[in-house]
C-alpha cells in the first residue's frame, strides 16, 4: 500500500512548532508495510488543498491527515476531502450532543460555527475522538482509495490513531503488528556495525535511533495473529541481545535511570551521588523516576574544593597533590558519599565540562567516575574522554550516563568495560589513570 | 514573494527522523516577510521530484530545498531541479579539491560518486558549504524563479542558509532584518491575554513559542539599513517589556539559569541549593552554565528526611509536626543550605512530584519553595500549586523555575509575586500557607 501524510495548519508553515506528527505517522505507516511517498504541510485554503488532494489521489492508496477539524470557516478540510472522494457530510446528533456537554462542563457556549464538527462523513464513517471535541472522518472512493482525518494536537491525534486507525489498517492488511525497543548504551555507529546485518530483514524490521549516549532499536514484527507477531518480534530482540550483550540494558523503558532504580529496587538496594562536573543531573535523573525515594535519599553537589571536603571528607592534600579532576578524588568522594549516606552504592565524578578549564594532560571533556560499594569496599575507576563532542550539555550528560550504567552494573555485578578495580585503601597512585 | 520548502530524504519519508529544518526554514521565510504556501518531503525518486517541481515552479516564486546531494546514485534532486530551470552541471575543480582534501585529512578515499557532489550550475551559482563537502546550488530561470539547494545535515543547511542564503534574500528584498528574542516567564495564556495587540504588527513582526513554564517572544525588525532594523527591534521590545514588567527577565539568553548566574556574578553573590522533588534539578541548571562555579558550591539533595536532618539541620519536631513537605520544612532547608554552605543566597524546595504521594489538602503539584538572605536573615515562602500538568517531569522542571526566578528576584531586590516574606525566626504557623 502507498500513503501520503497531509498537515493541514498554518502555525505549521510559519514554523510555530515542529512537526512531530508527521515523524509519528511516518513511522507507524513503515512498521505496518505501507510506503510513504509524500509528506505535505498545507494552510487553511480550500483551492490549493483541492489541487493537492486531487495530485496526492492519484498517486497513493491512503491519504492520512492531521489538523484542519478546527470549528472556524477557514477549517474547511473536511468538506475538501468529502467532495473530493464523491462523499458528503451530514450532521450527527450524538457528536453535537458530546460537544455542547464539553463546552457545558467548561461553562462555555457553542458557537455556531462548532456544529461543523459536528457534521460527519455519509458514505464513509465518523471517528469516535476520546480525547478532543472534534471527531476524525474516514472517506473511501470506489476503487478502494481512503482517505482518514485526524485532529492536529498530537495527543488527540496519537490516540486516535492507535486505537482506532492502525487496527482498523492492520485489519485491512490483514495482519497484526508487535514492536518492542531495545535501549542500548553506545553510539549508533559503534552499534550499527556490529548488528548491521538484522536491519536488512524486511519481517520482522529493525530501525536504530541514535540519542546522547545510547541507542534505541525498534523491532517490529508482522503477523497474521497477535500472538505470533509477539513472539517473532521477541525472537528477533533476542539476536540483537546475543550480539549486543551487557550493553543492551532493557526493553521498552523510558530511560537508563528507569532500569538503575529498578534493579536497585529488586536488589533492595541504595545509592548515593557525589558530583562535580555533572552538577546534580546524575540525582537529577534518578528523581525522575517514580518511586526513587525507595532508593535514593542522598545527593551531593560539590562544585568546589571546599565542598568535597567538607561534605564528602576528601582530603585536601589528596586534592593538593592530584588535583580535583583526578581518579583519586574521583574514587574519594564515591567511598566518601557511600560514608555520608549510609547507601550500599555510590558514584563521584569529577571532570572538565568546558568550554574553560582544560589543565595539561587533561583536556575539556576529561572525566573521572568512581563506583563504590560500601558493603565489599571495592570499586571501579573509569577516565572517561569526552571532549570530542565540544559541547558542555553533551560531555555532562554522557558522563551522566556512565555513572547511570555503573550504578546498574554494581546493582548487578556485572562487569565494567574499561574501568580499573579499586579498593577503599588503594594507593592513589595507579588510580590516576 | 512565496515559497515552498522541499525535505529530500528517506529517512523523513520514514519516520527515523523529525522535520526541525522545515520548521527553521519557515520560521526564517516568514521573518523576511515571505510566505511559505507548502512544506513537502519527498524521497530520491527523479520522477516523483520532477513532478513536484513543476507544480511548486507554477505556484511559488522561491523553492528552498533541503537534503539530496549526498554522493550516492540515488541523488537526483540537483539535476533534476538544474533541468526544470533550464540549466546545467560543469564539475567545478576547486570543489572537487575541497572534497579531496576532505577525504585526505580523514584518510580516505573519495569514490567516483563523490565527484557528483562538485557539479555546480552553469548558468546559477554555487554556494560554498563552510560545514561540509557538499556544496549548494543557486538557480534562476528567466522569470526571476529561484531555486535554492542546501545540504540535509541541520548543522550544514543553517550555516549555509545563514551566511549566504538569507543575506541574499534580503538584498533582492532590499531589506535587511534583525531580531531578537525576549524570555518571559509564565504560560503563553497569560502572556498573550496582556501583549495581544502588539502580534498584530506587519513590521516588526513578534512571534510568542510556549516553553515550560516560559515563553519566548522574538520580534524581527525589516528596514533599508542595519541600523535601523535593529533601532526598530529594539524600540518594539521595549513596548513589551514596558508591558511585562519584571517578568521578562532576559533578551538573546539560552535559559533563565544564565540570567541567574550572570546577576549573581555582576553582584559577587553565591548561591546554594536543598532540594527534595526537584531531586537535583537546580543544582543541574545553574552548572549546565559555563562559569557557573564563581557563584555555586553547594547543592543538597535531600529526599528522604534524614538527609534533611542530616545535611541542612532541619529539625525532626518540624517535620513531625507540619509533614515534610511543607512550609516550614521549605524554609528549614533554604536557611540550613545558606548555613551550611556559607552561601549569601539559598532556596530550599519540598513538594510532591507524584504520581504518588498525594495528602490531605496537599494534591500532587504542591511544592513548597523558600529562599534564605543569609545578609540579613529574611526570606520569602511560595505555595505553588502545579498538579494541574499532572505530569511528573512538567511539575519537577516548573518548580525550578520558579526556584531559580526566586534566587534571580532576591539577588536584584525584586519583589516575589504570591510570596511571604518570612525570617529566619518566623513562627511555624503561618508559614504553612
Amino acid at each position: 500500500m502507498t500513503a501520503e501524510i497531509i498537515c493541514v495548519g498554518t502555525e505549521l508553515l510559519l514554523g510555530d512548532i515542529v512537526n512531530t506528527n508527521a515523524q509519528f505517522l511516518s513511522r507507524e505507516l513503515a512498521e505496518l508495510g505501507v510506503s510513504v511517498l509524500h509528506q505535505h504541510v498545507i494552510g487553511d485554503n480550500p483551492a490549493r488543498l483541492r489541487e493537492l488532494v486531487a495530485q496526492a489521489r492519484a498517486r497513493s492508496e491512503l491519504l492520512v491527515f492531521s489538523g484542519g477539524l478546527g470549528p472556524t470557516e477557514d477549517d474547511l478540510t473536511k468538506e475538501t476531502v468529502a467532495a473530493a472522494f464523491g462523499d458528503t457530510l451530514h450532521f450527527d446528533a450524538e457528536e453535537w450532543a458530546k460537544i455542547t456537554a464539553f463546552f457545558a462542563r467548561t461553562g462555555r457556549q457553542p458557537t455556531p460555527n462548532n456544529r461543523k464538527q459536528a457534521m460527519v462523513p455519509t458514505r464513509g464513517h465518523k471517528i469516535p475522538n476520546a480525547h478532543g471535541t472534534a471527531p476524525g472522518a474516514w472517506f473511501e472512493d470506489d476503487a478502494g482509495r481512503c482517505a482518514v482525518l485526524m485532529p492536529g494536537v498530537p495527543r488527540e491525534m496519537k490516540a486516535m490513531w492507535t486505537e482506532q486507525i492502525r487496527p482498523a489498517l492492520q485489519r485491512r492488511q490483514n495482519c497484526t503488528i508487535h514492536s518492542h525497543t531495545l535501549r542500548v548504551l553506545g553510539g549508533e555507529s559503534s552499534i550499527a556495525s556490529k548488528v548491521a546485518p538484522l536491519f536488512a530483514s524486511a519481517n520482522p524490521t529493525a530501525a536504530i535511533y541514535c540519542k546522547t549516549g545510547e541507542s534505541e532499536i525498534r523491532v517490529t514484527a508482522r503477523a497474521a495473529t497477535a500472538q505470533q507477531a509477539e513472539a517473532d518480534c521477541k525472537a528477533y530482540l533476542q539476536k540483537f541481545r546475543d550480539i549486543l550483550g551487557d550493553a543492551a540494558y532493557d526493553v521498552d523503558v523510558p530511560a537508563l535511570e528507569y532500569t538503575v532504580v529498578r534493579v536497585l529496587r529488586e536488589r533492595g538496594l541504595h545509592a548515593a551521588t557525589a558530583e562535580s562536573c555533572t552538577g546534580g543531573m546524575v540525582a537529577e535523573r534518578l528523581t525522575n523516576v517514580p518511586g526513587a525515594s525507595e532508593v535514593f535519599d542522598y545527593g551531593f553537589v560539590t562544585y568546589s574544593e571546599a565542598a568535597k571536603q567538607k561534605l564528602l571528607g576528601v582530603d585536601a592534600a589528596l586534592i593538593a597533590r592530584w588535583n580535583v579532576v583526578s581518579g583519586p578524588v574521583a574514587a574519594a568522594m564515591a567511598f566518601g558519599a557511600a560514608q555520608a549516606s549510609g547507601a550500599e552504592l555510590a558514584v563521584g565524578i569529577t571532570g572538565i565540562a568546558g568550554p574553560g578549564g582544560a589543565l595539561p594532560g587533561k583536556p575539556v571533556g576529561t572525566v573521572y567516575l568512581a563506583g563504590a560499594d560500601a558493603r565489599t569496599g571495592a570499586g571501579w575507576l573509569q577516565r572517561l574522554a569526552l571532549g570530542g563532542y565540544h559541547d558542555r550539555e553533551v560531555i555532562r550528560t554522557r558522563a551522566a550516563m556512565y555513572a547511570l550504567d555503573l550504578l546498574r552494573r554494581m546493582a548487578l555485578g556485572l562487569p565494567v568495560p574499561d574501568a580499573t578495580a579499586i579498593t577503599r585503601q588503594t594507593p592513589p597512585e595507579p588510580m590516576d589513570l
